[in-house]
């Protein structure tokens, strides 16, 4: 039957399972087991960081515990004398060629453009040691990561089918992250943690932290403890600042870079429950009036006092995370709401201001206060498409969150910015509107996105050569209305892995060729306990190529 | 603020968490405790069947270990002191009013319009005893499952905000479903017998299971090894006739009967596998000629030794469940897959036969089959609405999934027949085509099938009142293309509760007053160990009412 002869074709096609695709790389077709002594050393550091060390442990421990058989049909049975016989790879070394080390959790968290994340990786076929080289501690990390997702089981037996094995490797973009909003819902630290794990094994380098919406607050901030304790939706279902210090070292260990968002002025509804001077519009009715999601409240930017509390919030919460970046959000402001809000409109009288001259002073203040903590403004790219924000640094960097069509108008104005398009890395889009009463289907961003849509994205059309150099990177999102820890694993894995491979190994790539490469992913994370989901039935995922259209 | 009148006011409001909703309820607004020495006891029964102690002492888990703090702000923390000081409730007395005892397994697995799931349950104020009566074994677990939903806890006191509680309960359909294929990617036994022990909390009486496909065989038939031997994923994705028997039991000892489905003639590729000569164009390429979906493969129905082989079958499966039906599917039969088989041509030359008329004959005979074992066939509905089969015995059941439109016109021919709409209750809807090569966001039953759709369901829409009678009930459906165990729980729950109750409650209610019950599921849910997803941000679910268009 044909279909037989096309399952031996695509068997007969070596099918590497690195995710993201490294720049270049060049396998052979020999099986190279790992020796159960096998073992990683390192050169070039004297005394190596902890992070270091820890990474490669990690790494011993997924390559003997993964047990990932292979993804063809026998699985590897049809390979088990050749497997069995094959000559044993003893040692990986790590090759340190920087000037001076630094942790891993340094470098992770070091300015974007300034991160050297390249690394060489280097497996003979013969059982001779391999090598992987790099000038980082971060890039030696990359390159474990690469190496880890070369093996395969078979009773027992940890192989590869393709070596050598010659890689060079580096990033094409330096920001590839993933969003999650833990305000609409909670999530707890082991749920975080997990999904860092998960982020790192695809090479993401950024968790945009979406910590706080007009939902509920529940960042622990020491100098304002109200937030959290009248604003969290419980004690437990708040992140406490041992809570972050964790967060934030086991993201940085593992080359991820949190930068948090404190979204302002808008979606700021819960603030008033501890501070409700601060707040216009305070759960007002119909919410429809006043925000673009229930409860309403925003901050009022025309009051010196919250400019000032605003500002000192900022400070705050940013001195608890190391990033060099901090987003300020600046979505969805209701101007309906500050018309509303007498005491916005006495304010604005008082000073002789317009609310477009106040938002410019807020911004400033605010912003002002991230440049004293020498951090860069995150904002959503209303503040620069919309709102007529002339107190913007140049320095901004701009995320593109309602359409993809919208990068073009952004880099016209010069800022750097980050893919975060609705229509391409919404993970939430698809599931009906959240909303009680309504029969209604369809979401604001329908269609389910998926993971081929996603990959389809080019980071750099419609924008001139010059244009493209302010792409920073790009990023899926989870925003968390309907989402809880129960779908965590199966909304985002192994879907964002479509945008971390986009943002490393560039655009332009098919889908059909990703695909196998893909399942190989899926069938990792479950190995490692991250829920990600199938694709497609295990009777393709087994016959690569067959299930196309 | 406006919105904190409307919290004041829906907390006022008691809301009930029971799904489904009971025929007739009343509650009252005293608060009583759950003795710490509560006890449920027998009246009636002299004897008492396992399962029925088994689910008084499961029962007496659940409302110790739920643990279900309240959904208002506060948790219950505004009526801690008379939570507190409530009077206890010290027994439950379940009374045995029928003639007879049988087991609830053996009342679960009974044809379906003789169950008798009825009860009545009533709770008065002052502690003095709680008392379920029914005149089966079932009905008195119907009883037990709707107790077990009244507790809330505050501080390990455990409490309803309502009693007296006195209800009279009974189904409006005796068919409330869930189809799972686990064909398409396979499911553990415990994953079965989790979604077993949910679809019983919502008062489902049956579990129509998809356990083969054209993709995989997992089901062990102890005549014919080979079937799941070479047509299942692996040994380790295959469901052992002792598994089988252990799922059968786990589900009849929860109210549950195990409606098997062999899907024929068509979605059988696999068993080419083990039985070359009974498959016509098994694999044959380009697929989308021959079937709906890779790999294709129909049995070939004009062979008379196909027809034997397939009866055969029909027999040894049909034996190893105790339900008094058995579908054998009959959707989407591919004729050209017949027009392009020699063998099958040569065979209705022989016979000087058409195929229609081969249909017929090969229907004939493994409803035949099913006849003598004493089961009732049941059908997809092309097999009534398209295929002009002639030889169908009245007393076939019909699911209606291509559309809902569909119904009214198997009620025309007077079969009887079970809601399971794509267009309705399709779980896998609206997350993109599983095929690997497509950018193609939508797939072909898009949108997302939400809870509100299902809820909003009329099950004797476009129906005579006559016509109205031959309602059997109705399901939601989890075809697995794209699922597999990591998203079983957040895609099937709390979605699927929303038939569970239309098909209990009757169709009607509004989707408003639905919610808050619905959240309280999930939670609930969530308590025993079952990934039910947020509906709403937390914000939400805790101000009942607000989160309104």
């Amino acid at each position: 039957m044909l279909y037989r002869l096309l399952i031996l074709l695509f068997a007969a096609l070596r099918v590497s399972a690195l995710w993201p695709l490294p720049q270049s790389i060049s396998t052979g077709s020999t099986y190279l087991q790992l020796s159960t002594t096998f073992d990683i050393t390192l050169s070039g550091i004297y005394s190596p960081p902890a992070d270091l060390t820890d990474a490669i442990s990690r790494t011993k421990q997924y390559l003997f515990n993964d047990k990932l058989q292979r993804l063809v049909v026998g699985r590897g049975a049809n390979n088990a004398d050749v497997i069995t016989s094959a000559a044993s790879l003893k040692k990986l070394t790590l090759v340190f060629q920087g000037i001076e080390v630094s942790s891993i959790s340094e470098e992770a968290v070091a300015e974007l453009e300034s991160r050297v994340e390249s690394y060489t990786l280097k497996i003979p076929a013969d059982g001779s040691d391999a090598i992987v080289t790099a000038n980082s501690t971060l890039g030696l990390f990359r390159g474990l990561t690469t190496f880890s997702q070369l093996w395969y089981d078979w009773e027992d037996t940890i192989y590869t089918p393709e070596a050598p094995v010659d890689i060079i490797d580096a990033p094409a973009y330096p920001y590839r992250g993933l969003m999650l909003d833990t305000a609409r819902n909670f999530f707890p630290v082991l749920d975080l943690k997990r999904t860092l794990d998960a982020m790192s094994w695809v090479k993401m380098s950024t968790f945009h932290w979406h910590v706080t919406d007009s939902q509920s607050f529940p960042l622990e901030v020491a100098e304002f403890p109200d937030l959290s304790a009248k604003g969290a939706y419980s004690s437990s279902m708040t992140y406490t600042t041992s809570d972050i210090e964790d967060i934030v070292a086991h993201a940085a260990s593992r080359g991820i870079d949190v930068l948090v968002e404190f979204d302002t002025p808008g979606h700021t509804g819960i603030i008033a429950e501890a501070y409700p001077d601060h707040v216009a519009c305070a759960g007002a009715t119909p919410w429809q009036n006043y925000a673009n999601e229930l409860p309403a409240g925003q901050l009022r930017i025309a009051s010196s006092d919250t400019v000032n509390f605003t500002a000192s919030l900022v400070s705050a919460i940013s001195s608890m995370f190391p990033s060099k970046y901090f987003s300020t959000g600046g979505d969805e402001i209701n101007f309906n709401c500050y018309d509303d809000d007498n005491v916005t409109q006495a304010d604005l009288a008082a000073k002789g201001v317009t609310i477009t001259q106040a938002l410019n002073s807020f911004t400033e203040s605010t912003h002002g206060a991230l440049h004293v903590a020498g951090k860069t403004p995150v904002v959503w790219e209303e503040m620069v498409l919309d709102y007529n924000i002339t107190t913007l640094g140049n320095d901004t960097i701009v995320m593109v969150w309602v359409s993809s069509d919208d990068a073009a108008a952004v880099a016209e104005k010069g800022y750097k910015f980050v893919h975060a398009a609705s229509d391409y890395f919404y993970l939430d889009c698809g599931a009906g509107e959240m909303l009680g009463n309504t029969v209604d289907e369809t979401s604001w961003c329908d269609p389910f996105k998926t993971w081929q849509k996603a990959y389809s994205f080019d980071p750099t059309a419609n924008l001139t050569e010059e244009q493209g150099l302010l792409v920073l990177g790009g990023q899926h999102l989870l925003w968390t209305e309907q989402s809880s820890p129960s779908n965590l694993d199966p909304i985002v894995w192994p879907r964002a892995a479509a945008s971390a491979e986009v943002f490393w190994s560039g655009s332009g790539r098919n889908v059909s060729e990703a695909l196998p490469r893909l399942h190989d992913v899926r069938f990792r994370f479950n190995q490692r306990g991250v829920g990600a989901i199938a694709l497609q039935p295990f009777w393709c995922a087994i016959r690569p190529g067959l299930c196309v259209a």
